[in-house]
């Protein structure tokens, strides 16, 4: 993991991921862990005192910790280029991430968001539009396309180790949701089973689109057509039950299966040979692999660290640029807007699936056409 | 993982672990993952320009950028105590750990020093007594014992979930070394194999205190003897084959086994009933363990994060210090400078037991009478 | 696994099953494995000379090793009752299980038959109706419910211990029809992808009727409707990919898993509490997966001991109408004609679904009402 | 698995195996798997009533089920050949093997006995000589070399897969005497932990000694030498601890495990590239493996199978001698009568370093010589 040199590490700035946030702190350390990027600001929570203290927590300096999002713009664009952060990253509940990165972008900061992007594709189309008008970096966290074996397997399915894909599945299995967790004061709970703060979707907007993103990122190819069962367990709301993300891919010569608890390993059936088992760091993974493995092979590395692969990227995309040199988006190897949009369109034809007695339903949209 | 207020992050300065380093850059990402601690001084390298060309990677300034250990230790104590490091990282190849970890400790500064932590018993009982003469944090980074699941495998152990402990089997295997990695130009194989840089054991040297200390770790047990055997497999060497650690332990009512590559997973083989696997963060946990976790259940962490939780238990352990609070190296959990020794003696042990045909030999000591 | 007691062994007579078939080997080593039952007589292909050097092969002696099932069938009713098969398998190619079996019950034989029992509905209900009237023993080989461990899940779920049922996942991937084996020589291969002689399904005929059965025997529930989607990747035919039967129940308290490629572990997530994983023959199983089990804990018992299992149900029920004891086939413990006449139900309705667009479809019958 | 063609079934007796027994119903179950052999006759027990009693359970005729070993030894001697035994099993415990299997021998018998062979090697190397006089088949059942992947551990090891061999491990780890079984009236336990009847080992005596077979059978080497250390953890015996058996094998090219409890599947990691994993059946096994296996790719199998692997290559020997054809022992591939006195050796030699301070001691013997 080497990146071009600049003088000075990059700076950024956290809106929302207080005191109690769970992804706000993943994105702090997936920030820290490599050394290439500082937090200077923030504004972390909706509360202005709460937002104040958590600052503290983090060690900010007090005039860039902020009561409220619009002060943290309002204060950035009031400090010169040397000072100012150079990305925001944005990680409060999914039904604020749109007036922010809109402000943000228009503003012309580059953008990290926590997915799912937005709650509708209208949303998330004006979104998209804004940052092609800018040109900025806008990334969305699916973390998991960071994680070494991810990009191994997106390397031989595009490459031909499996032949032509048949049939992909994706499983993504919760069970913290199981009991009534929302009656029982879990903040993470609570946003996730009310419509006006989740969307649409309860586990299908929290974690439907990872399986989207996973079986697009891998296979390069796009969903045509979907027919979807939702159906809503405990009282109110709609759950996935255990806990496990499992992805395989079948084609015409063998298959790929990784499973995200045991993220070091990539199982290859090859049609008529034994099974193999590529590990992270080992000899013979492709480039984009080894450049995601931290660590020799042997030394497990996590979701923390594949977390860190989506802020690398970013890295090295924002350094290009400030160089000046031509910017290399797909090459850095972060999920960018278009994934975003494309998370929301899937979760939008999901429930229309499943609201219309799980009639056949195609992706199509505007910006396919 | 929470720590106590203070106005600022930890300070740090490190001591080898430039360009092409492995653990060198462990530890600074460990370091660095949770916001606490910032690298601002280096003497990264043994040769000066190598030293500051890796400390310009880092963004290290110019004026704490160092061509020698012995430069940077000048200049920290010509710095006034706001702007002095607060403690420094020692992760040079072996045989540099004896002089330069006891000039810092002489001169006062905590230590967090790479394992082994020398090469003779002789310079760890020398070094020991410096530590206890000043008082100082001394950390041994024997990593393992970060891994949340070692410390309910502790918790469980020696609060007698399993009876009395019966047997003990920790296995520590490598195949990195199979082939002749020294002769093609690794530098990580070329000092291990070379008894001025390694001492006077190679794998056993590299790895084995590692064993010793999980054993101590998990069981609050002393060895009390032992009988080697060691074997020079390739050209000139000690070699252990394959690539895992796995530790189990087996008592009257029960067993309980880890593996280092599977490291979120504790099996629990209680007599009498089906095997249980105990993940991270999930309910029932010990306080300790739960406490080494950062993400949720179903998200794994690896070496990095386990690392990091020694630094973590370094930090609290300082700014209890720094806040006059009563300090509390047990409660902080991080190994200590008698794991060092014990570490080293079992490691000479070993030989001396290997060389004299297999005898059985007791690991009594000075410091234990 | 003990029998109640009578003079001797029980004797079968097998048509189908000579020498290329696998199925038919299967059968007859689970029918051996517990010394209780003799293979007496036989119709082993459909070619009367294959038929008869099978016979030779399995050293039938030269008066029962028939050319055709209608010359064994015939003769067996000419001899004594002393002399007389107790039950006839049936293991031929699928569209022959319809007249042997009709004609086997008709005459007033025992009968095991391979699954899927027929080809249509109609032909399953005319065979049911015929096993009513005569109230043999009729029992449909799906061996997969005579693992251990199935029958442990089976009482688990049914004696609530992980609740409501909320969701259950049942896959089955198989790897050897990916390549056109059909087109080198394969006679497994030929019959699965030929309609005339597979049925109007061919993997889901083959193996689709294994998961309808493993739910329903698990979870003692019916399926009341479903939406299908069959498609043909090879050429001509429909296909799965891969080679695993795995099946997973969700309920409000827990979740069970079952893989059958390790067949003698049962894992099992109670919701707040570690995943625990119960093995064959261990402490605390449930009696009927004792009865299960022939070996202690640690003895990998497989396929074909559960297939034995069938058998051994079989002659539990037989031997005990040969002593006029009431008879109970659901102690015994066998999947009965009932099972038979759902899975072919169930194949259809499959068909059904695919066919109209995936539409979903009942699975009400006749015989429900 | 196919075998010469020969008129009729092979017949065999059985001694010990009565109605608590454990090794003998496993015996029988591996006989009676393929349709090969039948059993015709036995001394199933010491005590004569229950001998009898157990005969009837196996639906024994009366003429030929015996109260005693000798009452079954003479009247097969008094039996015309195409009535007569074709061998006999002996599945007493440990201390009466010497005197049945030297009986049957010098009558000329052909004999199956369960290991360890005898109790000395005085009275191994008797039996040897009696054996090697006759030119009889004499088959110890050590089941382990039955599994097919143990037969294709044993092919990649000595067709030089993994280079030259390094090291081999092998634990045998059991957990049902970790409590007082012996007190609680288990048969099993009890013969196990006393003197008089287990000999001068415990769980080394009981197991020991498949741990020396599967190296020697696997590597195709010789032990050397060893240092052992053996030490009694419940009142008054020997024991070892938890259940699993584990082989791995490592090379200067790589390295093979295998676990008996997950017996289908051989892991094989060459240097340098992922590890593998071949299982049961699958293309490229090695003919011997092929051969070993029943069923297909996916379809578990177990213990019995391997066991009955072992009757399947005497069943081949003893064929062969009917048809006059040159008898192939290694060809049938079932461990021999000089596999027996290695492992009473064995077993004599651990007991032997063990006494003596764990002293290194020499394997050699006169047969070596």
């Amino acid at each position: 993991m080497t990146l071009a040199h600049t003088s000075r590490r990059l700076r950024y700035a956290m809106v929302g991921g207080g005191r109690d946030a769970f992804i706000g702190a993943v994105h702090r350390k997936a920030a820290a862990l490599d050394g290439q990027i500082d937090l200077v600001a923030g504004a972390l929570s909706s509360g202005p005192e709460k937002a104040r203290d958590s600052g503290r927590d983090l060690f900010l300096a007090d005039d860039r910790n902020h009561g409220s999002w619009q002060e943290l713009l309002a204060d950035e664009l009031r400090r010169s280029p040397e000072d100012r952060i150079d990305f925001v990253s944005i990680v409060t509940p999914n039904h604020l991430h749109y007036p922010i990165a809109k402000a943000f972008v228009d503003a012309g900061f580059h953008v990290v968001c926590d997915k799912p992007l937005v709650h509708t594709s209208a949303q998330a189309l004006d979104l998209q539009r804004a940052v092609q008008r800018q040109g900025q970096v806008f990334a969305v966290s699916y973390n998991y396309t960071g994680y070494p074996m991810i990009r191994q397997m997106r390397h031989m399915v595009q490459s031909g180790a499996i032949g032509s894909v048949q049939k992909v599945v994706v499983e993504y299995q919760q069970g913290w949701l199981a009991g009534a967790a929302e009656s029982s004061g879990s903040k993470q709970a609570a946003w996730r089973v009310d419509p006006a703060l989740g969307g649409i979707a309860g586990a299908m907007g929290d974690i439907g689109s990872h399986a989207e993103n996973l079986l697009t990122t891998v296979t390069g190819l796009t969903i045509e057509s979907l027919c979807a069962d939702l159906s809503t367990m405990g009282a109110g709301r709609t759950l996935d039950d255990d806990a496990s993300i499992l992805l395989r891919v079948h084609g015409t010569e063998g298959s790929l299966s990784w499973s995200q608890e045991t993220p070091n390993q990539l199982w290859h059936s090859a049609i008529g040979a034994p099974a193999s088992v590529l590990t992270t760091a080992s000899h013979g993974l492709c480039e984009s692999a080894m450049k995601a493995s931290r660590l020799p092979a042997g030394h497990p590395e996590g979701f923390i660290e594949a977390f860190a692969n989506i802020y690398l990227g970013v890295a090295e995309d924002i350094r290009a640029r400030l160089q000046g040199l031509p910017t290399t988006p797909a090459a850095a190897g972060y999920p960018q807007i278009d994934s975003g949009v494309r998370g929301v369109r899937f979760i939008e034809k999901v429930v229309e699936s499943a609201l219309s007695s799980n009639k056949w339903t195609l992706l199509t949209s505007h910006t396919d056409a």
